[in-house]
């Protein structure tokens, strides 16, 4: 007497091709290898800049020495942006030098150096709780400290300091805006980032110290005398640029219209070379599908791995990405998933809400990822920056979580350089990316994805 | 039936004020808020700046502050070095910038930045024995990196490329010299620290890159094409500065002109704030001698606690101390210890070669120490730099040797900040230069201080 069965989503033999490529990139991926060739063949890559150009060459023939089918590229534009000199002091009590950088996105200091005295808030939260005038004037500072936590957890609410800081800043009459730099280390590298002016507020110059620097100005400022301080910051948005979301295909065998995408973001920001932010990302999903792509049968639907342009400075790749896909683009997209958290080991794994019938497939993907020391964790994670604008308009998305541990130790620093990459992480990434989007572009039964309206823009 | 003992050295009176004062300190030594205070206060003070000025005013007013008895200065002439912006970038084939730092007393670029092809060598060695040609017309490279050692032994050997190779460079026909830092860390922040440029070579600009800047040299380098950099080094000597030792003393109740002479260095390098490098030791031997000082009776013999002036630039405060010193001095001279490898704590006492006389004395210091986890290591150890002078001209010296597994990560660079002490840490250190200077000036047998001729400057 045998209990009647389903036949499972996903066959025996679509496993063992996983299982398959999981060795394989186990026993060395190549990933390494790409990370060196951009960081050290490119660089810095800042959106809009000479090294974003040279960055998108480098992404197309890399895609075409790694097999894929297809290489194609999206234009994608957003208003340029420049990083000049920056330079900031103590000019009383105590004159020192203070590391800083600017905010992305953020105006100048003009011409004449901004000499203003500084006035400690703990948080952003005091600086919105203090009266409309608490900063009438001066350079108003916002000290707080991110934790360390794997999983990041400590970047949203200090993030938040950065993002929307130098609006709340200027709404309590601030000439300035100076925030302790949103990171975990303790080395004289400022973290830069993006923030955003709100409208019907000055556009005030924006800056990161770094951790050591902030210290220093607290320090100065516990003593209870006037401090000022002397910023130069030759930065600002001109105009536009154009630069390209590069995406490489490996053509699905049954079902090619159909895509799972995985990807990570090809700019970086200026200060550093990138390794982390994101050549990792790029080149564990491009190593994903070139495994994929050198099986003698490909899958049965397509993998397209996307190197997005511009994520730093307002995720306008992805969100360019998305804008181009109508309703039943959103339905062949049955899942997509991104690296952009460094390059630490996952440690996790899940996706967003499923159907019914999708939860046994999900589970044998759960199976084929466990060997790599990856627990399933449903109901946590989340889509990620570039998968996001897909994500809000109803594509299903996989979360492969990695270990961030040290991720804000370096995360937009001139510290995120080759040497914080190790190989062997990697290639236990690169099995996960490849076993994931092998496995999801074999399923029938799907992720969920459906046509959804994302909710409006903030 | 009792053998006949001769009393000790020591007396147990002694022994127990001793004691005392290791209790003292460890309860809480003041250390700390020292080395906050001019870390923030005054922050950089390379020798010669505003910032030394501002770092001799503030060692007198901190002496007085904690009760020395007598506070004087001893002028200081050096030649003033200089140090502008700095910059270098990588022009071919892949454009990118390098993080480099000047060596200390290095000549600049001039108006003109150079532009020149670099010639990699593993070691200072490889360069020595390169082809008189081997670097002509080129920027000769040293790329060898430090080793991590508890007692910083890797320091000698990699230190030497940057003390003698721009000038071994400049024999070999190069027009700059870079190295990689000498430091353990894997930051984006080059080490700094003395170059001598040897008679009848040109005198080419020298330049530490950091040790992610240094692998990505090697990494363009390793690809066989010509790499051509761009250095711009505005810095340079001009002139002469004048600096002070500053000394402050606890006087001797019995043989007040008999002294024992503990110390750090007052300068720092620019880049820094000079926390571990050498507030630490400035603030551990001027609260050794401090602790001492508020004892209800004085040591017999007189402390002499010495911030020394321009220790990096060539140790000139030292040499101008000793070189006041006629050899009837050297002999009142007992002994002397200095403290400067950073903020770690001390895990090894030794002395220099002891005449029979003073070897249970030394036990009994030694036992004295035991209890802070401080091994007599009989044979190991020196004067270090700022002893060094006198202990050549024949003053005996003791040595409190220092954890510094992680002191070449900060040392020389932006990153030797507060943030890098541990204030408890700090409290074992006071505690045992208290134990040791106590003692020592209590000691009637002496640790044989007797005048040498020194050998002849190199
Ligand atoms: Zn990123
Ligand atoms: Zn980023
Ligand atoms: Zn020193
Ligand atoms: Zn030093």
């Amino acid at each position: 007497l045998h209990a009647q069965q389903a036949s499972p989503d996903l066959s025996d033999d679509a496993l063992a091709v996983a299982a398959q490529l999981r060795e394989t990139a186990l026993a060395g991926s190549g990933a390494y290898a790409l990370v060196e060739s951009l960081t050290t063949e490119v660089g810095p890559r800042m959106a809009g800049t000479p090294g974003d150009v040279a960055a998108v060459a480098w992404a197309k023939a890399a895609f075409e020495r790694n097999g894929f089918d297809t290489v194609s590229t999206q234009p994608v534009t957003f208003p340029a942006w420049r990083r000049g000199e920056e330079r900031a002091a103590v000019l009383s009590p105590f004159p020192q030098p203070l590391h800083v950088t600017a905010l992305g996105l953020s105006d100048g200091t003009g011409g004449t150096p901004l000499q203003a005295e500084v006035v400690e808030f703990e948080s952003l939260q005091a600086l919105k709780d203090a009266p409309a005038d608490a900063a009438r004037g001066r350079i108003a500072y916002v000290s707080l400290r991110m934790e360390r936590k794997r999983d990041g957890g400590g970047y949203g609410i200090a993030g938040q300091a950065r993002t929307h800081g130098a609006g709340v800043a200027a709404s309590k009459g601030a000439v300035g805006y100076l925030l302790r730099s949103i990171g975990t280390d303790s080395d004289r590298l400022p973290h830069t980032g993006m923030q955003r002016y709100p409208d019907g507020v000055a556009r005030i110059p924006a800056a990161a110290l770094s951790n050591p620097d902030a210290d220093l100005l607290s320090n100065m400022l516990r003593r209870g005398q006037p401090v000022t301080v002397q910023l130069e910051l030759d930065v600002g948005t001109q105009g536009e640029a154009t630069s390209y979301n590069v995406i490489g295909e490996i053509r699905g065998r049954e079902k090619p219209d159909e895509v799972v995408i995985i990807g990570g973001h090809l700019d970086s920001w200026d200060l550093g070379t990138g390794a982390i932010d994101d050549a990792a990302g790029v080149a564990i999903t491009m190593r994903a599908g070139a495994l994929i792509g050198a099986l003698p049968t490909p899958p049965k639907r397509t993998i397209r791995v996307i190197a997005f342009a511009n994520e730093e400075q307002g995720i306008v790749g992805a969100k360019t990405y998305a804008a181009a896909q109508d309703d039943a683009a959103i339905v062949r997209h049955r899942i997509g998933a991104e690296s952009d958290f460094g390059a630490g080991r996952i440690y996790g794994f899940a996706t967003s809400a499923l159907p019914a019938a999708s939860e046994a497939t999900v589970q044998q993907i759960a199976a084929a990822l466990a060997p790599l020391g990856i627990d399933y964790l449903p109901g946590k994670g989340g889509a990620g920056p570039d998968i996001g604008p897909m994500a809000q308009r109803g594509m299903a998305w996989g979360w492969l979580a990695q270990d961030g541990s040290d991720y804000f130790d370096y995360h937009h620093t001139a510290n995120d350089t080759l040497d914080k990459v190790d190989a062997a992480a990697l290639d236990q990434q690169v099995a996960a990316y490849a076993v994931f989007a092998y496995l999801a572009a074999e399923s029938d039964a799907g992720f969920g994805s459906t046509p959804q309206t994302p909710p409006a823009a903030d």
